[in-house]
């Protein structure tokens, strides 16, 4: 039953559609808002990675549920990347805007990373996790390293 | 199908389980993911509430989407106020950790009018999203007016 409504969760994160969420009351919002959700997404897959790496006791139920939110909330950053909000208090570079598809292929190569992860944070193999963490982080590393202005 | 998926994700969304998930590094980690969370909530509640209110176009499928990642995010901020978070940059008030049980059942109940409002956002009347996002908002604005402090 917990598989299956695990497995449920999965398809359904994938059937929210984005582009509609685009709806921000004000630039600022719409900044702040994906600081917000960047800073969930590292929680969580830092936790993930602590877990991997036995800095955080292994339980596969929490491994789960990390997953599980990681494949909701990675969808949630693009739609806040709206036009003008490359002014104001963001790291994020014009690239972004002038880039969009490659930005956007970035974004999807991360999400499907997000997928396997799910996937192997349901094995219940440590080393599998280890694995799929690594490479979320190196996708999410990709767009940081062009797209983000250092601290 | 899409139907199935949107019952899917409300049934695995109360399927994820919480407390585990309290696991933060530091605790400013811990104020800074809550703060992030609540922000997130007061995004999608605040494009729901513009859309029930005729301040933004009611979209059938726009309101599903964001009532759908309410259901996920409204579950998340709890593990944060985790113990010795009340210090800090936060508006949190220490009676939150003094009246915990209160504080959880506040919680609760929001999340308990989430859930109405997740079926009122696909009923396709503006009418009863407009009932369901104010019911959402006043149990908000419950636990705000007892546990955070004011700005």
């Amino acid at each position: 039953m917990k598989r299956l409504m695990l497995a449920a969760v999965a398809v359904a994160a994938l059937a929210i559609a984005v582009p509609a969420l685009a709806q921000f009351a004000k630039v600022e919002d719409a900044i702040r808002y994906r600081q917000s959700v960047m800073f969930m997404q590292g929680t969580h897959l830092g936790r993930l990675a602590r877990m991997a790496t036995g800095r955080l006791p292994y339980d596969a139920k929490v491994a789960a549920e990390n997953a599980d939110i990681l494949l909701v909330i990675t969808k949630l950053p693009f739609p806040a990347f709206v036009d003008g909000s490359d002014k104001g208090d963001t790291r994020a570079k014009p690239e972004i805007w002038k880039e969009k598809d490659k930005f956007m292929a970035g974004a999807n190569k991360m999400q499907e990373e997000v997928v396997k992860l799910n996937a192997a944070a349901k094995s219940g193999s440590v080393d599998q996790l280890k694995s799929a963490v690594g490479a979320v982080d190196k996708a999410c590393k990709a767009c940081h390293d062009d797209y983000q202005k250092p601290l």
